[in-house]
């Protein structure tokens, strides 16, 4: 997409710190450096989110997954590790084109942290039953 | 694995409110609901966390987040949708069978939030190249 800065810098337009690469996928570090080692997996075909990314292609941008956090666990022996992709500005998308975040964590005092809010006794077990039904006729 | 809750959810020995399940993969609500249609996606094999996942399970297993996402985007219309993964006790993960949240959003002031500490000023671009032939050398 010609205005796309993930397409910019697979297509080389824009110069990325490169982690690594295969045939369908690209990965290099986020500007950002929420945490030392914050690293980007996204895919060379121009898809903007979860919603629109085809099976065999988030599939093949899974898969590797393992292996570029196993690198990253290497390099820098972090205590933990986070993945997260946001889908839609209100989820804290910023690039519009499907982005995995790799982010290895420190401690609790690094740069990145959860909101976390749980309702555990909001809902019945039947309630649950009838959300899970409500998504499941939806597949 | 055989005091894996996650295991017994998936074997039926402790019940669940099943959203999608294929030969390799299993999804149900995660019981905190961060948000309404908060879904798990896990292996039915163990493994403890993204390092320990087989590159091919990774593919299957993410193969079937894009059709799940769309399903709970088509019940419950979210505004934005995170996907979140915890590797490790200081990564805030409890249950050590990997797996995967899908967790719709309905605005700031749902459940669920992000620290998010960027670090752009911190790094030169050859540090930044640095980084990443550090983590590029060890995959």
């Amino acid at each position: 997409m010609s205005d796309c800065i993930f397409c910019k810098i697979i297509n080389g337009e824009i110069p990325s710190a490169k982690v690594y690469e295969d045939e369908h996928v690209y990965a290099f570090l986020d500007i950002s450096q929420v945490t030392k080692g914050h690293t980007l997996v996204i895919p060379k075909a121009h898809h903007a989110n979860i919603f629109e990314l085809p099976e065999d292609l988030a599939g093949k941008l899974f898969a590797a997954v393992p292996k570029i956090s196993n690198a990253v666990k290497k390099a820098y022996n972090p205590v933990g590790l986070n993945l997260l992709n946001n889908n839609g500005e209100q989820a804290y998308q910023t690039v519009f084109h499907y982005h995995l975040h790799i982010i290895p964590r420190y401690g609790n005092e690094d740069g990145f942290g959860l909101k976390w809010e749980t309702h555990n006794d909001d809902y019945t077990p039947e309630q649950l039953q009838e959300i899970a039904e409500t998504i499941n006729k939806n597949i």
